[in-house]
């Protein structure tokens, strides 16, 4: 039987501290805020929505939401990423992405308009340059910062150790192996095109699967003393829930198959995707400290 | 009997279609030009300024040399910077690294200044998030892309196999890593911390070293069939030369050791260090081409 690395407690010491931080913000006279820019209505984007909200309520960050047509004009959107800039009472701004449409096309154009200090998920170029760099000022991705937060709260070590991160895209694959580069990790970057991927990630101390495809990691990827993080949220249509009804939630992980072998594995759901939210809130808390010194 | 991966051929090759592309440009009243600014008179800035020099003589590039003493104040080096930005007849910008005594602190906040168009060595965060990102405009750092023009130059495929590079600093051990994973290679990092390297290395098809550590890589690195970049430039004041004195360059393997047992191997000197102008010199190309587009 592996150790569940469960997300909620996790979550919970991290909007703790968040909450006992945004208290020192309001003695200070500042009510860290969060604007979340939405366009269409998405599942998934509604999905995260909610999620903030909860985690938002539960770190005392105050929310805005800009709930823009999914056919709206290019123009619109960077006018209103222009005020978000400008407010200074909004301290945080997630862009909801992938951008719908037509606005897929331009999207990185329209992350980069947005200030990189209020960038709390890595969406500028300056971020993802500071990230790449170990230099500057930026937010990693919350996800993938969600999946180093996992490894400390559960005390895994990563020094010297190889991870194995299965996915080179740049909301965890990239953005993650950078991070483990960054805590000493010695770090592979599996991918679609990767032979041999049950062999690497056998010798691997730590296995973080990045990839999307349900049911990849089996019994042939794992051994024991390993511990595994499953980042990917994959929606099964027929997959039993826990309310008795169809539809859940997978990860990358063959997760009966896996489980009795490693020593370590975060569920899907209630693992990595619980604590994405709270490094949300952590951001923005530390935006708006970053915008009290800057006064 | 390993099959040596010469710099020189790959180099010649490039600057011969350098030349071509610079007539061309010539034809349209451009003449490439690449500004280069030194600070003191480091022995490995002095070297590596005469290689770019033969290398643009080779490739039809001219060069404008700015050299400043190490005590120089910032505020000169922001203007000459900015003096550098705004003449049109300037298409490329080196900036020799790392910067002498007190400048080193600044070091980044002076190269965030080149205007990201003239970057021809990704000094600036906009290039080092296109590399990252895998998006958007940007030269990679000349030395990781000199690697990638080995491989390619020698018929070495990328896809799906495994590359090791050791190092990672941004000059080529995290640049080289995304610029494989562009070319869908499965890549390891690995590092000072890095437990079992000899192992990791001996998985690997491709193991690239970018240490600079002299003798690291040992026969227990390596096993037959694989291909070794050496791109360390080590300098040992013992070791006989070829001009039949002491003093010469060594790269990260034990190369007498290594030699008889991998498929193919780039010697130090003479391997990926003599391609790196070469490569400089193409992106001076490409930027003056740029500019020509973007008039």
């Amino acid at each position: 039987m592996a150790k569940q690395l469960l997300g909620k407690d996790v979550a919970a010491a991290m909007n703790e501290e968040s909450r006992t931080r945004a208290a020192a913000l309001a003695g200070q006279g500042v009510r860290p805020k969060l604007a979340i820019i939405r366009c269409g209505a998405g599942e998934d984007d509604i999905s995260y929505e909610k999620s903030a909200q909860r985690a938002a309520e539960a770190a005392g960050v105050a929310l805005e939401r800009f709930i823009l047509p999914s056919s709206v004009r290019r123009q619109e959107l960077f006018d209103l990423i222009h005020q978000i800039n400008t407010d200074s009472s909004i301290h945080g701004c997630l862009i909801l992405r992938p951008l719908p449409g037509e606005l897929a096309a331009v999207q990185q154009e329209i992350c980069s308009c947005l200030a990189p200090e209020k960038d709390v998920d890595c969406c500028t170029p300056a971020a993802n340059a500071a990230l790449f760099m170990g230099r500057g000022q930026g937010f990693p991705p919350c996800t993938a910062q969600a999946c180093v937060e996992m490894l400390k709260h559960y005390g895994i070590p990563c020094r010297g150790r190889q991870a194995v991160v299965i996915g080179r895209s740049l909301v965890v694959g990239r953005p993650l192996a950078m991070l483990l580069l960054g805590l000493d990790a010695t770090v592979t970057v599996c991918h679609s095109r990767t032979e041999n991927m049950a062999e690497i990630c056998r010798q691997a101390d730590i296995i973080i699967g990045a990839a999307g495809v349900p049911g990849l990691i089996t019994r042939d990827f794992v051994r024991p003393g390993q511990v595994l993080l499953d980042v990917s949220m994959n929606w099964d249509a027929l997959r039993p829930n826990q309310r008795g009804g169809l539809g859940s939630f997978v990860g990358d992980a063959a997760f009966e198959k896996v489980e009795p072998i490693v020593a370590a594995i975060s569920p899907v759901p209630g693992g990595v995707g619980q604590v994405t939210s709270a490094v949300l809130m952590r951001h923005v808390i530390q935006a708006a400290e970053g915008s009290l010194h800057g006064r």
